[in-house]
């Protein structure tokens, strides 16, 4: 039997799509990656994961795992690879409020979970522009972050427990419950962030926190960059470290943002060198209003030139919108150079200072757009090239990896390695981690057929 | 040359011991591990752990890295072994405090580390009674936990980056200093709680976090454990997640405690069934007193039998003396069956009730200590039993194993595997789990040099 009709007899007809059928399985959003995969399995149970993967295993075919497709930096290409898609594995499992978690499966939309956890008063406390089709797995296979990073963590942070069927066939079960489990070596953050080239994510116990029963939302305008990380610690300090979000936006990125979507109400009347949208979230009202107190005493001083504070959902909404719509203001135009870049919290405006002094030596009619999740020291930035040859797009991206270098940085802060980081991770990455890594790829999926081609670079 | 005459080439006469200068770093402080290494190295620098790590590598030497010494399971027994401490890697190198952290060495005293951080208003939030010897190089090598990981996590989550000596003496560069990095594999978190059975941690970047301007402590006397559960979420609700410790101590601790400490002055003038030691700490004074106005009103409506706040640092210093005498406690008088698990946070009471209800069947003279960190669901406890063939140990080994097994527990905490847990490990843990960290073993290191027969259950 082939590979098909293998998958055919174990899954149903519902479970395998072929040629066109598989064709959208094979693209990603972003309209960088255009791939033709084999065929698309979709398991609908850990069990039928499993099967799946015995019959990759018997017919040594290439498998790349899928779920919301929302992945940035081409992980999901699937070139004549068994495309693993986990979207029909939907369930939330199980809520347990005492507990405070969720056992959820890979196949789980983000803004699901939050809807299925609202009821009982919690929430799983991530969330970012395409929490609306992100999966789950998706986010657990890339570590994903996004803008509440700085309160919660990031996914390894929220994540207790998780399901994993290996290369092989075999489940690993990880689905642990505890807050403290030293029981042996730390296999969950293995796979998490893995991409899935170690093995395929089916489930996962994850972490829920209260719901704040009060917000503070507040758009703040300010002329240095500066005068906002004073405002993040004077925050953190009055409210406990209540602040959920502190997203840095400069004029560049709200002009952008004005041009694009003029119907949108702009949430300050003028533009300022820095925008921040800062997010308090507690059980208590106090905590908003000692965000507005901090805010009155520096429109006082001077320390910050306006502010308005979401009066509604429907205001707090809109303030997110304009933040959220980064990646269609970065991808509205092409070719670009993107980069998804940290540095340590007391760098970043060293990154940026000397990434708008060194940019325009190269291409000087380049354009830039910047947006940052500041207080994680983590930078989104987007490179319009007027000079469009490769040698151009070329040498922008070496000189942010040269900025990101200097300061320890990381090229890589939240979308991850996929196919498109992988020379810049042969470039930058220190060859010891790479030969570690390869040694544990190798151990765990000795003839390279989970998501091959990614992560690690080419030998 | 013969190993020792390597070391001594390459460390000098300071940077290596044997014979009777050698036993001591053989013995462990409980007592239960005497064993007699081979030598002793004392690398003073990572190019000397390198150093080290390659001569044992040409020698084919077992290698045993040790720091502080106060591991519980055994983790340190080397036999025949050459021992490397990192006793002599004990420097801050370097304090950050806008970027709120610290890059500390492995030989650096986990008490050292609160005061030199705490001139600058910051610490590193970690914390537990054998502090004054403990070092960090065995905090990670455990990913120790401790009494604030109900607010700070483990030290998983403390530990930013590392610097790792591999088995042939190549050094790993994962000295990251970024809250957000997603270049590659985990290896941090494997290297962490691999209780130095795939390389050596000799340095690391660790978090630091604004030192408490206000602290309250209280030594609370309660009737039922569902009484202290509510009182935590009620606290955690009011402050914001404030509370920085919840550590219950039953009735039996207590007669106990003044038993062996008569000269103590006890917290409370009469014994309850459950105790609490609850600390919240922020930068607002608001904090500790909306801790003290809870349990005013819980003392008031009568679901708190009693409580005293600690009106000064002798006091607060008291009351944690109290709880930090566990393990003085739990090894006064042998034999004993110590255990260190988690269940759900939802399940302590479950798990406690079982295990009364149940030890008896097997030794009805049997005596037990428990004292547990609450909020994380980890619970010590220590049997004495009163019939002393080894059967009867064996039998209560058991006995707790298969109710944490039934609750879907860990039966190590935070202690780690180390010798004295393996044959439990062989017994409970997920066989494919096992099956993984053998791959990993073997990739990282094939020869099985790095603390050999730890962690890992012999085949």
């Amino acid at each position: 039997m082939t590979l098909v009709e293998d998958l055919h007899a174990a899954l149903g007809a519902k479970g395998v799509l072929t040629g066109r059928d598989a064709a959208p399985y094979g693209e990603d959003w972003t309209g960088k990656y255009k791939t033709q995969p084999l065929a698309v399995a979709r398991p609908a149970s850990t069990e039928e994961v499993s099967q799946v993967m015995r019959i990759a295993a018997r017919h040594g075919a290439a498998v790349v795992p899928l779920s919301g497709r929302t992945g940035l930096v081409g992980g999901g290409a699937a070139e004549g690879a068994l495309v693993l898609s986990l979207e029909r594995m939907n369930r939330v499992r199980e809520i347990r409020p005492a507990a405070r978690l969720a056992v959820v499966e890979a196949g789980v939309i983000l803004s699901a979970l939050h809807a299925a956890t609202e009821p009982h008063g919690l929430t799983f406390p991530m969330t970012f522009g395409a929490k609306d089709s992100a999966m789950l797995g998706g986010l657990m296979s890339t570590n994903a972050g996004g803008s509440n990073v700085l309160r919660y963590g990031n996914t390894r942070a929220l994540v207790l427990g998780i399901e994993v069927v290996l290369p092989d066939g075999r489940v690993l079960d990880a689905m642990s419950e505890l807050h403290k489990d030293n029981s042996g070596y730390d296999l969950k953050d293995l796979f998490i962030g893995a991409e899935g080239t170690l093995g395929v994510i089916t489930a996962a116990v994850v972490k829920l926190v209260e719901l704040p029963a009060h917000r503070g939302t507040a758009f703040v305008g300010l002329d240095r960059l500066d005068a906002a990380l004073d405002l993040l610690n004077r925050l953190q300090s009055v409210t406990g470290g209540a602040v959920e979000a502190f997203e840095y936006m400069p004029e560049g990125y709200m002009a952008l943002h004005r041009k694009l979507f003029p119907e949108a109400q702009p949430p300050l009347a003028d533009l300022h060198p820095v925008q921040i949208l800062v997010e308090v979230g507690a059980a208590t009202k106090d905590v908003p209003e000692k965000m507005t107190e901090v805010l009155a005493a520096m429109l006082e001083d001077g320390s910050l030139s306006d502010a308005a504070i979401a009066q509604n959902a429907a205001q707090r909404a809109a303030f997110w919108k304009v933040r959220e719509s980064a990646a269609e203001l970065a991808f509205h135009c092409r070719p670009f150079v993107d980069s998804d870049i940290s540095v340590p919290v007391d760098k970043v405006a060293a990154f940026l200072e000397a990434y708008e002094a060194r940019f325009p030596e190269i291409d000087p009619g380049a354009e830039a757009l910047v947006v940052s999740h500041l207080g994680d020291g983590n930078i989104h930035h987007t490179i319009w090239p007027k000079r469009q040859d490769p040698e151009v797009l070329d040498a922008l991206r070496a000189l942010v990896e040269e900025i990101v270098g200097e300061l320890r940085g990381s090229f890589s802060a939240e979308h991850g390695i996929g196919h498109s980081k992988q020379a810049t991770m042969a470039r930058r990455k220190d060859p010891v981690a790479v030969s570690v890594m390869r040694a544990i790829k190798s151990a765990l999926d000795p003839d390279d057929r989970m998501n091959p081609g990614k992560v690690l670079p080419p030998l």
